[in-house]
């Protein structure tokens, strides 16, 4: 037997004023650890948006939006990247926050957290965030939800559709004008839930935790070929990936961001090669996981992936 | 001023034959990293269970129970030391598993998960579990479901205390002999939701996202003081904490396992100092974060501090 | 080809009053993630120190001595279960203050630094060393440096070996009272190395880099068999690996205690199976990482070890 | 008391074609957790290398050659920017592999290693280096150490400016090139190490473990300020830190690349704030860590920078 190796690694060179896709390229040439694997990422990725037959699947998890990363997520709706998104509560509440016209801020994570309190600041590590941005955000939540008819039942992804709607930039006002549905399996679980508890105090409309399931799989079933890029672990990833158990394949490309390891045995950290012995993954499935911050590999990924597409 | 200093850091010592509590002793007085937190861990829980008081919160997350930390869990709920627990759907699922006689086996994490999946062998980091399990959780699933009333509406709690008094091991079937109210929020993110939506259907009940939340933000308002442990973080650490943002304070105690690390910014790995900030934890309260493996960390938790409450 | 399960997971069972033995047993019939391995740990951790033909390595890195570990490697030697250390400087800096009956304190990791600076109190983590520390380490080792011959040429162990023969407590005391050998190839890279600076002003003895090798490899050539415990990574790690590199065959036993973690391509994190490719450890070898904290750790395998021999 | 805020965080836009200091800037527009970082670092780096009065240090530690980030590190000495660098003799073991021509190739993590071993195949994370490197690295080193005198004293930096001397690509060629003293307190954990004791059999040279001192300790004292890079921890970083120790002021520039994390009290993972306590950093020192792979973070890090400096 004849051992093959790959190709040589090529020392990274770097120059002044390079593209964030020539620098990804020289990544690849490096070819190692997570450097290595966002060059991957990004040929990965560019296939699955090459490919028109693919069904595009984005799961967001993290406080991404308190940490500038929305916009990103936006513009790839906007541009048609995204078929399905699947996000967590607090990423919709702070996109609601900044789309009302609210802002979180630059801050630290070393100051006296019983003193921020006292302040009316909200901390997410090193994002401060003040208390009056939930009052606006109090008051256009109630807004929305009087708009429900009583007596009504609706699915989680219509009342998302429906707050989106009233909102004119961010995720969910892209994800609206888009027709891109939002699914969020825990919505109960974020100030959007709580703002509803205090809505369904004097108001009667169910919300039904499991009528998007429907659509979702509908999509998943009539789908010649499917793809998705995580940020994060949590339940976008397991709601996206668990969509595919039930039809005869699973994802075909998949990329995966998370700060996460692989050895405590939960799903946010776990390979995407697990998720082949479950059948998420095909067999064949071109995928791959950049461990570290998504602050910094999401923006590379999607600069370097949209320079081979335009560039 | 003076600088004034703690104990002075005392070498660990250890014996043959001794109790895991006078483990947690010795790393107390060596009082460092995460040896240290874990005997403050202790402090807490332990005055935290003593507190009568005190409601008390059980958050888990993570592939607990088929890394066999569920009995524990049960345990706890059988002693008493549990109020109120939220889980991630997939623990609830291996959780029936378990109860309807099935099982998870030791595996590796090295084999080809293609190959794996071929074999009909789903993994979980070094842990196997054969396809042959989901048949017979699809039978008992449907078996519960099929109970239901048609039309009728159901909360989260209501549906998963149907399936624990069916079932007389485990998790949810301790829970529903005490009267512990289990809450899912992302229900449908996980094989019991794939096994509604197959029963859905044909069948026509609505499980209400939102109505668990005035059971639980109730008991909130009611409770004179609140503690939490918390095992990994995502929809049950934020549920848990955000319960007592709309009372006047927030929880006394908390114990966090994790091994998230907080400066991606995520709330799995944030500090509970964090929550301070937010008044999701009180400027006084007690808490303390170990970060490492809960399958580790865990049963030294509750191991010592029973040793203290029982010794 | 009929797949083959390991054991079925059982549900670990805690008890007040357990053994750390009895503790480590349950996460070894639970059997998962790096609770799995700790069991694996102390299983090989038994057979080595059980094997008398083995000659026995332990590798000290991280800030073990000023978190309260050192007493248990002292003790590993004044037992007769390590016969060949190798430390980082900075383990043997905290070692000898300690000795000389100075202390570190508990503190905390959210002060201010500058502040803590102005109060001559250096941070390590949590932990506090007042500056006074250093002012009675530098008498201490100015004498010890003294009494070397000027003109003479040493091995780095031998002057390890000097300084521990001039106290009477810890690992640098009992490894010379024991007649094991420090090896600390970076002995430069510590407090030691800047207080030996100061006495090479005036003086003239070589401390030669390399005379330690001699030995180190004499003794791989003759043993039978070899293991090791690694507690971190660093230069301890790599100098008792590459020490297999010249014999005929690599480690036979090996147990790794580390926090870090193998994609980021580094030696502290990688598995112990990198090293079988380089032939350091045999293809048959026993061997398991651990991940987490050593200060949580490294007491639960030795004490659950202990009992195993002793029990 | 009013509570100040920082700038509002604004959502990063990403364009194909902007380049890697156009993504950094974004980064630092919305300027949250280690992608906020990052652009802090740029700010710190390119005011460091702009301050001709600051003596400029560069530790590297992590497998960084295979990896292909020595390129960097090379064209930075190349280009002026490091003054003296301190490395882990992996590093400088691998450069001499590459720089007498041999590769590293691309593989992948999951391959059995004692299958690779019987291959003869060495494995560093996903990079394969073949034995056959090692046979080319051996007749070069002892030619080296042949033209030693025989009965001379020589320091670990001369030893390898005299290897570097006969390159010509490199680390250890561009920093014999350009005067550039390399410091490797470990040097004897490393290929080279192996070596020189292999060429110490039979020839009788002293290398001096504390000669390199002298010379470092001297160019601190002079230098009007300081700054450093750190790419992992380790000794490199250690070492860098403590040389400051002796003079009465610290470092004023620090930025840090690591993927370990402070909670572990290992200096590799602790905050650079830690260094303010010790006096190694001024209590003013611009300083900042960024979490994450070296192999993607240090390609940003000086592409960026050079931008800035060059655009």
């Amino acid at each position: 037997m004849t051992f093959e190796y790959g190709d040589a690694v090529q020392q990274a060179r770097v120059r002044p004023g390079m593209t964030v896709g020539e620098l990804v390229d020289e990544l690849g040439k490096a070819g190692a650890y997570n450097g290595g694997s966002l060059w991957q990422a990004v040929n990965i990725y560019e296939q699955m948006l090459r490919d028109e037959e693919a069904l595009k699947f984005f799961g967001l998890s993290g406080a991404m939006v308190p940490g500038g990363m929305g916009g990103i997520v936006a513009e790839l709706i906007r541009r048609g990247h995204i078929d399905i998104l699947v996000s967590t509560g607090a990423n919709l509440t702070h996109d609601v926050i900044e789309a009302i016209g609210c802002h979180h801020y630059h801050g630290t994570s070393d100051l006296s957290d019983a003193e921020l309190c006292e302040e009316g600041v909200n901390r997410i590590y090193d994002i401060f965030l003040p208390n009056e941005a939930f009052i606006r955000f109090e008051e256009f939540m109630q807004g929305v939800f009087s708009s429900l008819p009583n007596g009504s039942t609706v699915s989680i992804s219509e009342l998302l559709n429906r707050i989106g709607s009233r909102l004119d930039a961010g995720i969910l006002s892209e994800a609206a004008k888009a027709g891109v549905p939002i699914y969020c399996p825990a919505i109960q679980d974020s100030m959007i839930g709580l703002q509803y508890w205090m809505f369904s105090q004097t108001n009667r409309v169910v919300v039904s935790a499991f009528e998007d399931m429907h659509g979702l799989l509908d999509r998943c079933f009539e789908a010649e070929r499917a793809g998705a890029v995580f940020v994060g672990g949590g339940v976008p990833k397991n709601y996206i990936l668990q969509s595919k158990l039930m039809t005869e394949s699973g994802f075909d490309y998949a990329v995966q961001l998370t700060g996460d390891r692989p050895d405590l045995g939960g799903l946010s950290g776990a390979t995407l090669d697990e998720a082949r012995s479950w059948g998420k993954l095909t067999g064949e499935a071109r995928a791959v996981t950049v461990y570290g911050d998504a602050t910094i590999n999401l923006p590379m990924l999607v600069a370097a992936t949209l320079e081979r597409l335009e560039g």
